[in-house]
């Protein structure tokens, strides 16, 4: 397959390791935001998140986890983390095998929140809110 | 507990539901930066993601993933997804309940990715990533 990323779980193309297990690979991504900007990837070639099964998501973000207490136990001066995935491309995502990054943050490192990424000015009325939710839990086994 | 996020788990504050299972609840943001504006979160307190243990945040992400797909498949428009969570105050998180959100996106939305959050311009050196890579994965027993 020709996916950066599945040469990279394969050996082929090298990579600064930071984690492994049976599922996922974490490594450094090459082109850090962040001093330890970090990438967990499952194995199992997944275009995107919405593309992985369940229990495979839930295998990938137990190494996520694992690999976030790590980066904050080991790197100085790192206070929080930011755990982001860009989902298909108009989320920017431009490699198309699933990767959740890490950027660990430090205090006044003038970064911002997940709410600097997309800030539409959309309705909060309650009604319009009670619309959507009744419409994403129609047909749905789960509530 | 005075946890506003316990407080929506118990019922005590109401909320516009999205999903439920045995471990997490979803919700739609109250102030929402993007049309239906999703967050999930564990029923049982975290402070934060690395304060869960690895099931934990494995179960919290197989309930990530189906909302996730749900948003996808039910919203009009809407063809990608910014997943995030803002991890302690330094990464923005305000809300002492560590919770996922999840930002559906359209074409053109004018959003940007995760790399528009912090973006420090920081070493790309490969002897300088090297360098990170063995202090993170010294004395762990998975690589």
């Amino acid at each position: 397959m020709d996916c950066i990323f599945c040469k990279i779980v394969s050996g082929e193309i090298p990579c600064f390791k930071v984690y492994e297990d049976e599922n996922a690979l974490a490594f450094l991504d090459v082109a850090p935001c962040a001093d330890g900007h970090t990438m967990v990837i499952p194995k199992k070639h997944a275009g995107a998140f919405v593309e992985m099964t369940p229990e495979e998501a839930g295998n990938l973000f137990e190494a996520v986890n694992k690999v976030s207490v790590r980066l904050m136990d080991k790197l100085e001066n790192v206070t929080g983390l930011t755990i982001g995935a860009n989902t298909y491309a108009s989320a920017g995502q431009t490699v198309m095998h699933t990767h959740i990054h890490i950027f660990p943050r430090c205090e006044g490192d003038g970064g911002g929140t997940t709410h600097s990424i997309v800030n539409s000015a959309v309705s909060k009325d309650p009604e319009y809110l009670k619309k959507i939710s009744e419409l994403l839990t129609s047909e749905n086994e789960n509530v």
